[in-house]
């Protein structure tokens, strides 16, 4: 099972990195999967630590896609690290073990603090679809411009009926990212207002 | 803004139900839209109070669109109810106010006690595409084949990329219940199991 979570690192000089991850996770250990090259993973070897934020936050998952990858952190606790502001919880771990991989190496991580910092307010369908539209933006050089079409056709239902203004914005930059690529793909009925 | 959350409620004999509801929620306040008729309307009207799960398990809300309405539950620890067993938080709340509606009467309703039972361990893309294919099968009678079965297609992807047991559990119910009401309509990719 997967979890969409956003890793944050810290460089030797203490340079703070944030990227969206998928990890899988059990009650002792989280499996990252960084691509090679990246800075997360540059910075866990060099650290031997990273932050797994749990945030709702659907605003970093669109903007790191769309070149926006700074985000306000506060230190770790235990490791050397930071950690999201806006995150409903956040796990400080260790680099356990490592199995190597061209592309995409395997990074065994320890759980050694974790803290709360809010409350989960249930499932918001908006969310999911921006998290969804930042997958695509993410592969806009790969897919056919008529599936993006369909499927962010798809998605801007949830925008419309169930965001709030984090989710709004979240769209309106991925919706930019998609005109700059394709400009005029996309109908001027996916801007994600309430109809 | 809307979470999708579970609602349970209690009526007068004791009996407990369970109802996925999408909900407006301030930091006082939350607003519950029960259809009418509905168990969820004449229970908080007879009780006065209903509790309000922020659960991620979406066995429940695939559940109870196919017909699996019982889930276990605890007693509510203020109000007169239940909470679900399986979510990560739940808040008690007393109706404060309605305004009629010969559709979805809005309950305006007060918190009056919250609870952590579990970790938000971030966002879940197989989650997500249960709590859509879950609004597709409760309107099966609605929508036209053709577009269900290409959002199920485009759901499953999620599926079979990032669910666990549960997730794939919930998936099945929703795919038998299309398969009932439009037999042959879904190819046997879309069964969620990894390729």
């Amino acid at each position: 099972m997967i979890h969409e979570t956003v890793v944050t690192t810290m460089s030797p000089e203490g340079i703070v990195h944030v990227a969206p991850m998928g990890v899988v996770a059990d009650a002792r250990t989280i499996l990252l999967k960084p691509f090679r090259p990246s800075a997360t993973l540059d910075n866990v070897l060099a650290t031997g630590s990273a932050v797994v934020n749990f945030t709702t936050d659907v605003r970093i998952f669109a903007g790191c896609v769309t070149g926006r990858k700074e985000w306000p952190t506060l230190p770790a606790e235990v490791v050397q690290g930071a950690r999201l502001v806006s995150t409903l919880a956040h796990c400080e771990v260790r680099l356990l073990e490592q199995r190597d991989d061209p592309q995409r190496p395997q990074l065994l991580m320890q759980r050694v603090h974790e803290v709360r910092h809010g409350d989960f307010q249930g499932f918001n369908r908006a969310q999911s679809a921006v998290l969804e539209a930042a997958v695509l933006v993410s592969r806009l050089g790969m897919l056919e411009p008529r599936k993006i079409a369909r499927e962010f056709e798809y998605l801007h239902i949830a925008i419309a009926k169930t965001a709030g203004d984090a989710e709004r914005l979240a769209w309106r930059w991925l919706l930019t990212a998609v005109e700059r690529h394709h400009p005029g793909l996309l109908p001027a009925a996916v801007s994600g207002d309430a109809p």
